[in-house]
């Protein structure tokens, strides 16, 4: 065939070398599928979930003005769902402060305690990849396969990157400056530090106490990383979980807020998971309403919330939207931070209205208010479910035990692999669980994500499994896996 | 001020050096005008232009497909516009190689020779300053300064930048690999081949004969950079001309291919402004067109189009939406610009939907074609009236002459700067045309773009003023121009 290119002047000789080199995994492999079931990342979309209703009517209005004064709209659209456009397009055309007026009343509401708009910045779902081939990032990039946002496979990057990368850009200065983020953690901050050439720190969630964090861990991570004449500058935390699902309880958070206060750490707050909670027992709190409640105001803790559009209930993962809400810097930094804000911005409209909207939900007596709350409460109760389900069907397997998803959207199960598994996956220069996750692609389509992309504990395996598989095709993809799991577990038993 | 916050950890001291030390040029100084005049950037949206409404139909029902089936629609939207959507909404939650298939019969339709889906791949409007505070790219962007994208004044990246990003990263593998690009330039190609650390090789365009693209000069350059072991890989042509406005005449375009041909480089075509031609006696063939019209196919040149929603007479800047399409390489390398692309793109829905758009838009027949059609027309003529006023105007000042914008969306003077100012220039420690931008901005409030930003014949000074300025508001604008320039001239005149 390539001969018949003999007159084009590219041939692999002549591409890039990392480009070749570059990891192709999964992708790779689904293509040999006819059925493929992603399990491996929290998309909705491609995961059958429709839309929130209101969100949608509103986005129309806005991409279509002209119809907001029609008769007709007053029987398609509900109400506030009208006014909510009108209110937006009397903002875009100037400067879209309005939005990040409702995100500010919105976070108001939801902590108790005052919110900037100037504190709110509106980002975009922007790929980290695109400047660079590292391979740590396309390989990880590789496992977040995404069906709806392209036309062809490619990698759902959330929205959230840019603000990290942003924060990442603003802290590290030198190899020299360090951050501790948690193991597991999703790799986006580890990639995103190493990007930005500084200092990764791990501190290891407690995965017997389901997935705690514990404030001892921190100071000996940053007693260790001083020691060897880091300068740790941040402490990143996942709250709701990602990939564990833990949903930090107050106590704890108190803790940490103490903790980055006391030693001087800006706290980076990674809350994109804020309305996925299951746990009866266990409610969303954000760092900045700790902080408050716990006296500590603008000028005592600096602190950084990162949200995304593509999370939730909404899970809007598509429209590539998010913000993120910095307090307690000083002036002259936020200076600093309007400036590198005002060069890596550059977020699409409706992922902006759609991050305003998130925050500024229909309220009591809004004409939409039942049919929205309806649909919420249809969308986390279902989840919720699943994530029952899936938590049983995980602990039913031999050597594996998983723990409660409290929120998020994802299972995180360990599997203790047989030696013989173990010693194959060496051979096949793998880690046990890709080695895992690889067999039980090939067997059954099912997608999840191997742990080691997340990091674990020396000698701990895992995988990640989304929640968000429609509730129908649970039971069969339940039984798929266990009876790949039971069939692998037969093949490598010592 | 800063004191009270004291007990924050993050001081001037403890920020990126690379961030402190960016430029914060243009958008520093604006701030400080109490009316700003955008003339710097061909961003529609900020300028006043209305959305073209058979656009804004589809993007209303692809957001919220529930109402495509209510009788209210067909009154609210054109039959047109809710068969698209239906069309589009049918292929989105699997793949959207529906879009692509738009997309490749729109090439079809525009060359007369057949397009491929396979070829088309459906970008972003990603910023590439996100992984890199690379001085020069946070210089350009910072001329790129646009309303609507954001809440707050941020940098409009073109959607084609990803894409030009993603060929830069295939073909350039090493410094010794080198890429032509034309001298004057919008600078997205110069900063990538940068950013992925190869060779940057300029070739001028001739301003004496309306910036005329001269094949010996290619010759020359080309053969230069060989004698220096420069590895010439591809040649980047824009066309239309950006900041130039050139529309490349046939001959020339024939020209071009034949020498890409006969010397094995890679045709990198900037088409973004394919829509944009307003010179009676000139119209945009691309370059796939000239290619198969001179009898070579597939298999005789290797050849990248890049298009982008953000452009043309549509102009939705916002949506970030584009496409790419490639043809002319060998199966493993297309194999390779999947991968590449898989890590890259991470397309907002909206701006897939919108790129496929502009590539099918109404045809004759169609319920919105004849006010679809209307609205396009109305663009364009304006635009090239728009053109026609700006260029006199220029040509009416002291030592100013400007050449037709025969397409795009840009006025790119040349000022024969007194020697007075170009002193004053170099002890202010700026160039000069930068200089002249620069006392505009502070007498006038209108933003300009100097020519030093794209590149120019060494002692050669200009400026670029996009000609999306309303209508209406031009007789103002040039008056303050007019008066301002006159000052000036008379301030520095020897």
């Amino acid at each position: 065939m390539a001969s018949d290119y003999s007159s084009t002047p590219i041939t692999l000789n002549d591409v890039n070398p990392k480009v070749l080199k570059c990891k192709y995994a999964i992708r790779g492999e689904i293509l040999t599928h006819a059925q493929i079931l992603y399990c491996n990342i929290g998309n909705p979309d491609s995961l059958g979930q429709k839309p929130i209703t209101f969100f949608r009517e509103v986005l129309a209005l806005c991409d279509h003005p002209l119809i907001v004064d029609r008769s007709e709209t007053k029987s398609l659209f509900s109400a506030d769902s009208v006014e909510q456009a009108i209110q937006i397009l009397d903002q875009i055309p100037v400067r879209a402060t309005g939005l990040r007026d409702k995100i500010a009343s919105g976070i108001e509401a939801r902590d108790g305690f005052p919110g900037d708009p100037n504190d709110i910045f509106l980002t975009d779902g922007a790929s980290p990849a695109v400047n660079s081939i590292d391979l740590q990032v396309i390989h990880i990039a590789l496992t977040e396969v995404t069906e709806r946002n392209s036309e062809m496979l490619t990698i759902s990057v959330p929205s959230s990157s840019i603000q990290v990368h942003m924060m990442m850009q603003l802290l590290i200065g030198s190899e020299n400056d360090g951050i501790p983020c948690p193991i597991p953690q999703y790799p986006l901050y580890s990639v995103s530090i190493t990007l930005h050439r500084g200092t990764h720190i791990s501190y290891y969630l407690d995965e017997e106490s389901g997935w705690a964090l514990e404030i001892s861990e921190f100071e000996n991570q940053l007693k260790t990383a001083r020691s060897r004449g880091v300068n740790v500058r941040a402490l990143v935390v996942i709250n709701p979980g990602n990939p564990t699902g833990r949903v930090l309880a107050e106590a704890n958070q108190r803790e940490i807020v103490e903790f980055c206060r006391k030693e001087g750490l800006v706290l980076l707050a990674d809350e994109v998971y804020q309305e996925n909670v299951y746990a009866h027992d266990k409610q969303f709190h954000s760092f900045k309403n700790r902080s408050r409640s716990m006296g500590f105001g603008e000028k005592d803790i600096s602190l950084v919330s990162f949200h995304s559009a593509s999370k939730g209930y909404y899970g809007e993962c598509g429209k590539r939207g998010g913000y993120m809400e910095f307090t307690g810097f000083r002036p002259e930094i936020r200076e600093q931070i309007y400036k590198v804000a005002s060069v890596n911005l550059c977020s699409n409209i409706s992922g902006q209205i759609l991050a305003s909207l998130i925050m500024s939900p229909p309220k009591v007596g809004d004409e939409s208010y039942k049919s929205f709350s309806a649909e919420k409460e249809a969308i986390l109760s279902s989840l919720a479910r699943r994530a029952k389900i899936l938590e049983d069907a995980f602990n039913s397997l031999e050597g594996v035990t998983c723990y409660k998803a409290e929120g998020a959207l994802y299972s995180f199960p360990r599997i203790n692999l047989p030696g013989k598994a173990i010693k194959a996956a060496e051979e096949a220069k793998t880690a046990p669980d890709a080695f895992y996750a690889r067999h039980l692609l090939n067997a059954t389509g099912i997608v999840v994500v191997p742990g080691s992309e997340f990091g674990q504990r020396p000698g701990t395996w895992h995988f990640r499994c989304t929640i968000l598989l429609q509730e129908d095709k649970i039971p069969a993809i339940v039984s798929r896996l266990t009876q790949f799991h039971k069939q692998f577990m037969d093949e490598f038993r010592g």
